[in-house]
């Protein structure tokens, strides 16, 4: 099943220009400093020459202009998307298997597309619709009336609650949960009620969500998220989100209840966004930085830091704090008092 | 199955006095902002009127003295409880399906009682009790002796380890795990060795545990959750923790080992509390703030920033902060320096 | 079943010194502060004597040295590694029970080693390998060609991708996910398309992972985990990182894309680590600390803050920080006006 294809063959594929030896045959992928002589590597600019002219790779998918003598070279004009597709040619998604495990469990009046892949210990409630060539990985549970378009693959022990709706080529890592109730309760008499969780949750097309992430239902109307956007692991989406299209959020972020993030916003690992927040359109949160509730990020707009402020304004106060011991020194210091704070 | 009631009925239903068009068939609820015409929605104070005021729905629940003209309204005391109950009208829960999936494997010496719910490829280990009422859901797995109060829900794929106890109407959502081992080593000769986790983990009444969230079981004594406490989604719990009662506990926080919290505490998202630490009755901790191990919060304080230091103080050392670039022109600010310190 | 054994015996099995009431009967194991008469407690050091001395443990493991008149005690040179061997005598591992539970899914060509425990539900593909004495709780996952070593255990509802690969004594708690896709794009035509991840994960012997951690498969090469390194839960691991040989990594830190962590480090919780930073040979890691992306932590070095520094000098930053408005009361202070930004 091993692929085998000789530099001529690979640059003919990918559309690229190759250099050196063309008949050498290639048998895999690998990263730069570790590839070898039948593996294809990349590099994405001349930054990564030192790298690319000592590294042991037996084809680099190369920019045009980057000088790599003695190197075996595929030249295109996007080395990282080139490299997506060599590498799918070499490692072609596992063959699918249509049809239902029969230790499946499925509830009643279930719409089930054509060439549905459902695994082993599947359960599916009542009047769920699941689209054509989607994939259910063993042990994940499908509340009633859960909507899958086509095309989704939900890895093994994702959970959907309850009338959650997911778009078309949906990816769900594993251990995910999309629908559970929102975090709403009401202070009376001294303790908290829960205040009933009656939305639901609505991801568009071309949406991933990684392993062990939660996106929690509405309270009232839908948690929303539009086409395109990727999130990564472990990152928590509460009730009444709203998030646009074509948005990046990583690992660990936190959106509280009720946050509108419009399209195109970047968002690092580690983030803190506020209830009633607004990101706008294009805005990039630095890692572990946290929005106040309320706040609104400009559209475009680079923050960083807790509370958050624009990029350059951060930075300069985080200069100017760490020159305070000198700045100090200039405005009489009994510096050893200071020192004694931090264990008070 | 679609619930349909009038206005003048509903008013009847949350003791309020009802104003406008008393016939007016109402069929669900909705936010403020997108709720139709018969649809019910709510404001809370005088603040949310102008939201009010352009609403489409049928019917606002409002507090007295809020002027809404040609609205058609229910007044209520407190609309926000009003509006919980009229959720659990237009949706009430799914009808409990008592009874044992065929697929459920069953320990020895399990008690389960009356009119308990459990699903498909459950997985219950000897000697687990579970009270009347319970719910069960599909992938769930209950180590031995776990002990199950009544009317609890537990959503599909929750792990219980063994000897976990829950109280009675605790409600686990999928995915959350209890009772794993706490984070203990012993480190001897260049190495880490397990120290045993033999302690539990006891939950008691009417908790509820957000989805993916984790609590470790005690090295020796238990890991305690008071009564009416609440717990976001993706919470780490550490061994030894004990929290106390009717405390609010948000999303991705992390509470170290062997840590106390008392009654009434509110945690925002993402704060870490270092262990031994104490946070006394009441006390507040803003989002992403960070409790140094062995230090107190005191009771009813409202603490924020890394370290936690009270809002007060720590407000004001922001503002100074944010204001060092005015404030060091004054003391000779040989500014282009500062600038590489962020790139060094 | 219960074991019960006399200071004096236990004190042999020990290798300590008893001292007081040799014959009292042991039943069993408690922390300082509530242990009962029949229950064996320890203390590290001197610092902990005044919880000893009023203990009513009926035996307490003390260094030599400390005095505790009138107490039962047995002198041992290392109290904490004394007392793990304690709780493991009262608390012995539940007997295995090896065997396949005829649920259990088992894809073509799987190679399993004697006396491997598979619990219920288990699912596992074609062509995985499972070392002696491995155990498989119910409801896990363990997707074509991943390979287990011995004595693995992993807790139920574990997912490992296919591919995946463990050396021996690996545990892996309860809703852990081994080998999900990196979170790698790329952005083109303002859409992100995926980058295949066709890495894998190597985690070696000995390594524990704790509860719904998820660690992702490399995007060309692996993402490795070096023996002996201890993961706490919720912990991020994407895809590339490479960590070394016993590591401790507390709850809910992030470890971004192709970072490396060479051994002995030590990282607190909620620590974030940017994208292919360096962190050297025993470097220790303060709680919620932020390393910026490319940094290199310099080995040994203690760090804190975001961005993290030295210790000292973030501690002396703080200091200062905090007597601002003391300082700024030197230079002319317009305090009104602070005290809006805040809300601005």
């Amino acid at each position: 099943m091993e692929t085998e294809i000789t530099v001529r063959e690979l640059a003919e594929r990918l559309g690229g220009e190759p250099e050196g030896d063309l008949e050498r045959q290639l048998r895999g992928v690998g990263p730069i400093e570790s590839a070898g002589a039948s593996e294809v590597s990349f590099l994405e600019s001349a930054r990564n020459a030192p790298q690319a002219l000592v590294s042991q790779a037996g084809c680099l998918l190369a920019p045009p202009g980057v000088a790599l003598p003695d190197k075996t070279v595929i030249r295109v004009r996007n080395p990282r998307s080139a490299m997506a597709r060599a590498v799918e040619l070499f490692h072609p998604p596992p063959p699918r298997q249509p049809g239902i495990h029969p230790t499946a469990v499925i509830g009643d009046d279930v719409a089930i597309g054509t060439d549905v892949e459902i695994g082993p210990y599947v359960v599916i409630g009542d009047r769920v619709e699941i689209g054509a060539r989607s994939s259910i990985g063993a042990g994940c549970v499908l509340g009633e009336q859960a909507v899958l378009g086509e095309d989704c693959v939900l890895y093994p022990r994702v959970t959907l609650y309850p009338g959650v709706r997911l778009g078309s080529r949906v990816i769900l890592h594993s251990g995910c949960v999309v629908g559970s109730d929102g975090f709403g309760y009401i202070f009376e008499n001294g303790r908290y009620s829960k205040f009933p969780q009656a939305g639901s949750v609505e991801i568009a097309d071309d949406v991933e969500v990684g392993a062990n992430t939660t996106i929690d239902r509405g309270a009232l109307g839908p948690t929303e998220i539009g086409r395109g956007t990727k999130i990564d692991n472990l990152v928590q989406v509460a009730h009444n989100v709203r998030i646009g299209e074509h948005c990046v959020i990583a690992s660990q972020t936190g959106i509280s209840g009720s946050v509108v993030i419009e399209d195109n916003v970047v968002i690092a690992g580690q983030v803190g966004i506020g209830d009633h927040a607004r990101v706008e359109k294009g805005a990039v949160l630095g890692g572990q930085c946290g929005i106040l509730p309320h706040k609104i990020v400009r559209a475009g707009q680079t923050v960083w830091g807790t509370p958050a402020r624009p990029l350059k304004q951060h930075l300069e106060q985080q200069a100017l704090v760490a020159r305070l011991p000198r700045l100090v020194g200039k405005v009489s210091p009994p510096r050893k008092r200071f020192r004694r704070e931090p264990n008070e």
